[in-house]
């Protein structure tokens, strides 16, 4: 196979270890940086790096004339760990193609999906001007939680106004299915604490005189679910905007995801709300999790203890009507009014997120889709993702936009695991669909 | 006040730091034993330091005679390990003496106790000889659940021949009152591993699909009590023994313990199985506690997990009648049959220990009670003990003798807690006693 256009850059981005969490990485993450300035400035934008109090983002831009729809694209040059690294077949910041794909951290999240963007922007600049005005913003932070792009947005808000922001960070429902994705879902965070004795006591001398908190924490975290997995906090559902028909029916319409969803978690059983179908429950059902609960001794052998305290550490998944703070108030009181006898609570709210939703059939949402056909023929797939991505609603906050997300990776392609991958064949699909984005979204 | 004779003898004792689970404090348990070994032998005891796998046992025995009962104290030199060290108010291998309490780790656990039997043998031996054949093994092992002692008393059958063996290593209901502990509750441990995806899986992904191992756990954990306190695992009830009217008479007579427990403890408000007081519930009564829960993340902030797995350690208290496999066996039967859906239960079995009785008012009862009563004055508490002894089950097994647990430490002495101490009155009290039981078992 020829090599493709463009492919031997996306090797050179991803050797940089561009890890954002690790102050170890900074000089790399900055190298990365200073690499892809470098390389916007040589395809014919202007380019700069723009500092935060982390990492900087690269801003390139066209020489935008009036008259014109402006086009944001967002990607981030950062990476996940590569840890552990024994479970690598191949090593993790040195690209390495197998069967069609490129094996590396990053290689789909986000730098090959980055990557046909610029490659696609390239192409045009060669053949003359974008049909755009273009603003190309490229974070180094995504994967900390991007702490600095809200502030960012806000700072240079004057400079980065646009109709709409492109995204190619989520995935695809399958291997050459064009997937538009209209949805996600919030966040709403808490941690819980079960405080029963003033000490650790010896389970031999008190057990049976006082409540265990770990017990606590068990009966109060079993009274978040009933029997059929639907969330038992009263109130919960009461705002949720029910799935309408269309969507409904264009998810039947993708086939049954449970197979393959039992493939990719592993679990000996789907299991969740009743009335539901695997993807409705993940895309479009809102959920609470357990993210971790502990108390008392975990290590090797025995130790009889009654702890003092146990903990719990919720999320809520949240879908459109749902307010993460009217969420937050109800969880609350459902856990005081549960609470077993013998134990406090104390309850700690974290971060919360709105859940995103834009329309397919708007003007943008049919311009995307058919950029989408153009790439990939045949229909498109309508989905929405189970995951919040929280900048989405930093552009809609400071910004004002839309953001429309056309991702390319596939189910399999590991992002944030061992042996991440991108097929070129997505790298590729990328370029074509940049090229045809921007067409359709200047006509539209 | 004047210092009472043997106390030099108790600080020199305190101030080796004999960690038996540290491995650094080696060589300081070693010389914890041949001081002890010297000490002994300087009374005029026949002493000697016996190996075995770990720490060694210091053993001594004054010349036997035919005809005479042998009896065998039991005691141990080994301590906890003295962490958190700031929260000790005087340096926690340097016996500090406040309010008539000498503040040192070991101080009633056990070396205070250990002391109050020495001096008075040296005692007996300044004036003539013990009334009985005495053979005195101290254990420096007891701290890490005398992993060499049943082979020990295996390997010495004939040697450690005793009718008897009487042990200062529980405690008195309270300053000044005799207290024999007749009753002691057994253990069965066990750990379950809730298994869900073969990989953690990200909650937004994922969250709505799969049956989560935290929620799963704490289903679980919520199913082994009822509302109102009790083990709602079948047939846990089934085999014991109800309490006897004399005893539940006796402990009545001493007095409601809740407000006390409620002070040591520190917890909210007592809570325990309906039907029964404070001292039955603790003594009497078995349980089932959650001595760890597990699973996911329990750092700082969030991370939207759903892990792989959860777990949780589990051990039950149980009382004269019950058969710790067996209990084992409902349990697993229990946690099986109450198995979430989604989840697969890896169930291992830890280690078991019989609950132990004996009759108080049997001749060797009597002898302990009316030694007691020469020490302390007054009437002989009559109690049973919420913890495991294991070591009383192997002097059965093994050397087919009951054992009488003539313990001095009090409530607040502090045992495996910084600021552990031990009243002066107490070792005094501990001299008198062992002076006492020898001549009353001599006799009986």
């Amino acid at each position: 196979m020829s090599t493709p256009p463009g492919l031997d850059d996306l090797l050179t981005l991803l050797r940089f270890p561009s890890v954002s969490t690790n102050p170890a990485n900074i000089g790399d993450v900055r190298d990365c940086a200073s690499w892809l300035m470098a390389k916007l400035r040589s395809i014919g934008l202007s380019a700069e790096i723009r500092e935060t109090p982390g990492h900087p983002v690269v801003l390139a831009r066209n020489v935008h004339q009036a008259g014109r729809r402006t086009v944001m694209l967002y990607a981030h040059y950062d990476v996940q760990p590569a840890e552990p690294l024994n479970e690598w077949l191949s090593p993790a910041f040195e690209p390495t193609i197998r069967d069609g794909r490129i094996y590396c951290r990053g290689a789909t999240d986000n730098k090959g999906q980055l990557m046909g963007h610029l490659r696609g922007l390239e192409e045009l600049l060669a053949e003359g001007d974008l049909p755009v005005n273009l603003i190309f913003l490229i974070e180094g932070e995504e994967e900390i939680g991007s702490p600095n792009l809200k502030p960012f947005l806000e700072q240079y808000r004057e400079e980065l106004k646009c109709d709409m922001v492109a995204i190619s960070d989520t995935g695809m429902v399958g291997p050459g299915l064009g997937t538009f994705t209209y949805g996600l879902r919030g966040i709403a965070c808490m941690e819980v604490r079960v405080k029963g004795p003033t000490i650790d006591l010896h389970s031999g001398i008190f057990g049976g005189a006082v409540m265990n908190p770990n017990t606590a924490v068990a009966r109060l975290a079993a009274t978040l679910h009933d029997d059929e997995g639907r969330v038992a906090i009263a109130g919960f559902y009461d705002d949720v905007l029910p799935l309408q028909t269309w969507e409904r029916q264009a998810w039947e319409g993708l086939g049954d995801s449970s197979a393959e969803t039992l493939t990719l978690t592993g679990s000996p059983e789907l299991f969740g709300e009743v009335g539901y179908t695997d993807m409705e429950r993940r895309w479009g059902r809102p959920t609470a999790e357990i993210n971790g609960i502990g108390g008392g001794y975990q290590g090797a052998g025995s130790k009889t203890v009654i702890p003092r305290e146990a903990m719990m550490k919720l999320s809520f998944r949240l879908v459109p009507g749902q307010d993460p703070d009217k969420i937050m108030a109800l969880a609350e009181a459902h856990l005081n009014a549960h609470c077993p006898k013998g134990v406090r609570l104390e309850i700690i709210h974290g971060h919360v997120g709105m859940p995103y939703v834009t329309d397919p059939h708007s003007a943008f949402g049919a311009a995307a889709q058919r950029a989408l056909t153009a790439t990939f023929g045949g229909k498109v797939a309508l989905i929405r993702e189970g995951g919040s991505i929280p900048i989405v609603q930093a552009f809609k906050d400071v910004l004002g936009v839309e953001t429309l997300l056309l991702g390319l990776a596939l189910p399999d392609c590991q992002a944030h695991a061992p042996n991440e991958n991108y097929p070129i064949a997505n790298f590729e699909a990328g370029v074509k669909l940049n090229k045809a984005l921007l067409a359709e979204l200047a006509e539209n």
